[in-house]
């Protein structure tokens, strides 16, 4: 049995727990940088699987890697927390081989709601901008802990 | 050389040459059902590489066939043109195998910016609905049109 | 007491609740045109004191005139609902004396949480397009009724 | 004929010269607390005429004290700019008589393209937040300093 009481830890546990099963953010290779109460920070490199008909990174995958580093940044509490939306604008394009990083940050948490801000950027070049809206289900994500 | 003059011709001579050389789309297993001017409609199986940490589909992935069905709708016309945002809405969860189908239509188009809608479906039932603005570059998808 | 059993005298009878109270909506001279479940249509005039730094309609009051109209479809099932958010796009600027009319409709309903369209027009020309989301109470807006 | 040469000081005549004809901002009420580039603070009280059908303020006004607080906010560059559109999620009802003031800061601003957040509060509470896209059109605000 765990028993965590320093919010940290708790985010880090959490986020183990998330990813040990979150095979989608590891099979598009993504990095868990690192976990903080109500943030995170996770990267990503763009592959060939990737490119779209335009030549550059399929916005989609950008978006996923936000909502990726949305999830992780929002299941912080040890409250399982859903998206259940999000808002996207793409600044740049991304291309073959770009290094991604996405930083989350909660903006609000009401009740069972949020509202979580990721920015994606290449370098110090902000490549899109994020929103989230979560909502909380209420049920503990580590079981040894509630 | 390629000499078109429907519009729904047209739409789907664009279609054709994005989908060519769109690996990012078909590396997901997508498949484009049907497009005509400002209208298209994709379809993607839920895979177990697109499950996330709750077991259910990443919600990335459902974003990315919307925006690839936004792609593919709002360059029916001959020009080039991109994402500059979107926002997505999940009422529902899809999970493994689920068959998604993803419809897009043109909302307004106004000079170089457009709105599209796209709703996906897991049968009857509504998975997300997704609304992306759109801006064209104002050169041509096929040269030979131009 | 009064039984209402249609659902179309049951939206009507929730808009003419709502619309006694509104002092807002009334107050910037809206006039409520049609009402049907999880549908509304609303018009109002662009006034000198809607006017901007521009010499434009404040994009504020149209966004005031979409967000009364969503809120008018979506309190149409005898259900208290609020907005709990709303994405606006603007396409044309609107001037002093223009006749706006907004038509919005219900996306989808799922349990609580609803998704609302509204499409601004000054004649036939799109103004602005509106979507809105909007989460029920669950108690009832018709005492008598519930 | 005036020369501004600091930033700050543009960004103050910037909006001298547009809260001057800003009579929809003015006929609410607001005032304009602070302004320097990229960032505007603007109050609001709210009044009897914006309470709506639920009793509680109608978000339009919300959303228009955060819109004029993003066009003061985007317009400190001595260009001028509209909003193409913004989204706002709403925290908390506000009520008759509540002070309400709006932050706005430029999150980024890329060529003609810029994102702006502004966030509302009651006190320290937090009542909505919004996100605005602007465009820029590319001509002066301050004749003289062109």
């Amino acid at each position: 049995m765990v028993t965590v009481t320093d919010s940290r830890e708790l985010a880090r546990a959490c986020a183990d727990a998330m990813w040990s099963t979150d095979q989608a953010s590891k099979g598009l290779g993504m990095a868990l940088e690192s976990v903080e109460p109500g943030r995170a920070v996770l990267s990503m490199t763009v592959r060939d699987v990737m490119v779209n008909g335009h030549g550059i990174c399929h916005g989609g995958f950008i978006a996923t890697l936000a909502d990726s580093t949305f999830a992780f940044s929002c299941n912080t509490h040890n409250v399982v927390t859903v998206a259940s939306g999000f808002e996207i604008d793409f600044l740049e394009s991304a291309h073959l081989g770009d290094e991604l990083r996405a930083e989350g940050r909660e903006v609000v948490l009401r009740g069972r709601s949020g509202i979580y801000d990721v920015t994606v950027r290449r370098g110090e070049t902000v490549i899109a901008v994020f929103r989230g809206r979560s909502r909380s289900l209420g049920r503990p994500i580590l079981e040894e802990t509630s």
